[in-house]
């Protein structure tokens, strides 16, 4: 049989498969995304079949699919999906698979390793025996490694069997459509593009909070924390995405190029400067949390104020906060500019990431009657508020795969923008033990420790609420 | 009896009195903008006594008070208004005004004169031999003449009587809220203010759209059309505000400056460019209309392309049209910024006058979805959809009035402003009728001639619709 494009998946029991993959996969299917005979072959140890496989896939795209789900689309659907068991570890299972694979006439390979990142080499190993296989492309999402050097080792090993073009990077941020969005916002609107930089930007906030604890990942979070979990990647590419000089073309490899250049601006921050540069937070009851150590210094909320050491921004701060439960759930990207004078309220352009996706625009008026007092008030624009759009706005996951069947890298992290994000990161949270500083407590519900406001204080500025 | 404020009205018994002046009276009573122990004097030449003219008042004010009406708030009113019967050419009947005047200890007076141009000196000169009165300030209204010499003739009568700083122009779209709202939107939000010139600008359209045709006002206009009737006073004051340099104070006399200095700097118009600045239109049916001419020839809609000749502004073209019986009632400015690259649309900003009061914002976003695709979507702000809003809004003419009281100058039209504005209207308009141009009929429901759409297309512009 001739199959277009064959995903395969490994850890095809997971989590990851079951809440995002194969709901993106089913909407793919159902609005034409897929290519036509694709086939979606699951990797697992477990005991099933394809039947039963698909009886479980059913329960969980009913429960997880972004479009309304109907039974005749999923047996349509389902039917390109197999059931492979096999043990990771095992050279003579990829040889099984290499056999299974070429039974059909396969156009291109993509292997997704949704599994822990202790095995991507042995898969990258494994994968050495499948034909065709290593001119495939692989996909992997973070951890990308327990920590940087851990990291280089790893990539290191998947860029000997894969090349660099051929490794799909996933931070699921990339794929939210206002993040996408930032770019156009900033390069199709006059109004804006020539405005944005340190002269008439007071300073930039992006702030990313969640409503949830650690839930059932306290074993993964507690080894990581707030910095590595969401500010280093996540948070980073947007920060990237809201400094980088305006691309000569919008390419990937413009883009990327670009990405990087901010990266590498960031102001170097010693000893003297860490406190005025990072504050971190943990939540009260977090060491409580299922898989957590008791005695935890691990941060749930960090907060940063980074300067980029360009001619466009040297001056303007950059704050980023992100917090795990902070009684809300709210991610967005503040551009505060500078007032025209002391007495009025500055422009802010908000950019708003989730759950509600638009653009908000507080501007001053005359307040109304017979006065000339100045008052502020909003414009706004609300993308997601309208269902036509909603139906029309693929999850962050849909629009992954899909790009990766397409091959447009722009939508992936790449490799150097992770290791120099990684490396800084490392660097501030190397002094901020050093020098003795204080996980501080917050209350759940709070948007994380007082002194993440005064922190912002000392520079006269405050977070946006 | 001592009176803060008498309001002397001549031409009480008229249209302007009964629909704007009282309703807007009973309002700052209502809302406490009426100073304590003010009189209203209405001056009228029929049979009324207080007592009747009260009661003649009350039904207009409950037919258009802009508040809710209360029959004990109107008694309270009603009891400041005094009715006083003479003939407006009959000196005798100056002096008793002067007789009725002294049995009173008056603060301050006020004389609006609601009535034709013609009655202008008349009252003057019948007011020097009413004490006190050559101290008090005169309100006008246009027309403030027939034509431009006989309005010279007549405001230097007036200032022969009057100071200049004692004579108060009516120029009602100078009491929207909205347009008082332009100088605060320029200059208080740097997102606009820096850009505000032909750099950023591409062009800027004063639309003024009404849905109603001359009603019974033929008379009057079919003598004066919408180049006299709308351009040349709200139209092109508006036009100063938004293209005035920014004022050192925002006073009065600054103010004035520097919207002076726009109607100086508007590029002279020869027989060569008359085509390209002007075009006219009559709707049709117009000629059927009561009380105007069988064979007029006059204008009810003007469309303007201008020029401003400094630094800010050389290069932007400034359109303004209005027009009678277009289907629709609408003032707006709307400011047309240069495209960020040709195939994405303009950021526009529009300033919604009336009768939608607000902000709106076009600006571009990428197209939801997996494209890259740029569409332009839209941010606004109303300002008079929130009830309470618009209860705190005054109608024009209170705060008109109001501003009165208080020698608040800058609600005001001046002089100079008129006789420069009139003087170049005048230019297009001999321009015009010397090269024996057409004015082009257009149907009722339509927003003007197609040839003012022609008229836009040969700059590569059209009209905001």
């Amino acid at each position: 049989m001739k199959i277009h494009t064959n995903i395969t998946i490994f850890g095809g029991t997971g989590d990851l498969t079951f809440r995002k993959l194969l709901p993106a996969l089913y909407t793919m299917f159902n609005t034409g995304k897929l290519p036509e005979n694709s086939r979606i072959v699951i990797i697992g140890r477990r005991d099933y079949d394809s039947g039963s496989y698909r009886a479980l896939a059913n329960d969980w795209v009913k429960k997880f699919s972004r479009l309304p789900y109907s039974a005749e689309t999923f047996d349509a659907f389902s039917g390109q999906i197999d059931y492979f068991r096999m043990d990771l570890s095992n050279p003579k299972d990829y040889r099984r698979l290499d056999e299974y694979f070429s039974k059909d006439d396969i156009g291109s390979h993509i292997f997704y390793l949704a599994v822990a990142p202790r095995f991507f080499s042995v898969i990258a190993d494994g994968l050495k025996t499948v034909e065709g296989a290593c001119q495939g492309k692989v996909i992997i999402e973070k951890p990308f490694g327990e920590n940087l050097e851990a990291a280089k080792k790893l990539n290191e090993e998947l860029e000997s069997h894969f090349g660099p073009e051929q490794i799909y990077r996933i931070d699921h941020y990339l794929g939210k459509e206002m993040v996408r969005n930032i770019q156009a916002i900033r390069f199709t609107n006059p109004i804006f593009t020539d405005i944005w930089n340190s002269r008439y930007i007071e300073s930039v906030q992006i702030s990313a909070l969640e409503d949830v604890g650690v839930e059932t990942r306290g074993g993964y979070y507690d080894a990581s924390g707030a910095l590595k979990d969401m500010v280093q990647n996540h948070l980073f590419q947007i920060l990237s995405i809201v400094a980088m000089e305006q691309p000569e073309v919008f390419n990937s490899t413009h883009m990327h190029t670009a990405q990087v250049e901010v990266l590498k601006s960031l102001s170097p921050v010693g000893q003297a400067e860490i406190e005025d540069t990072l504050v971190l937070g943990q939540y009260e009851g977090y060491r409580e949390e299922p898989l957590v150590s008791p005695d935890s210094n691990t941060e749930t909320f960090a907060g940063l104020r980074l300067y980029i050491d360009n001619e466009r921004w040297r001056g303007t701060p950059f704050y980023i906060r992100t917090g795990k439960k902070t009684g809300t759930r709210q991610m967005e990207v503040s551009i505060v500019f500078r007032r025209s004078m002391p007495e009025v309220e500055p422009n802010v352009l908000i950019i708003k990431i989730q759950p509600t996706e638009g653009v908000y625009l507080q501007f001053n008026i005359k307040r109304p009657g017979d006065t000339d007092d100045i008052i502020p008030t909003k414009m706004d624009f609300c993308q997601n508020c309208d269902l036509v759009h909603q139906l029309n706005t693929p999850e962050a996951y849909e629009r992954l795969l899909t790009a990766c069947i397409n091959s447009e890298r722009s939508w992936f992290s790449q490799w150097d923008q992770i290791e120099i994000s990684w490396n800084y990161i490392e660097q501030l949270k190397q002094l901020f033990t050093k020098k003795g500083l204080k996980v501080y407590p917050y209350a759940p519900g709070t948007h994380g420790p007082k002194e993440s406001n005064e922190f912002l204080a000392r520079t006269g500025h405050q977070w946006m609420e």
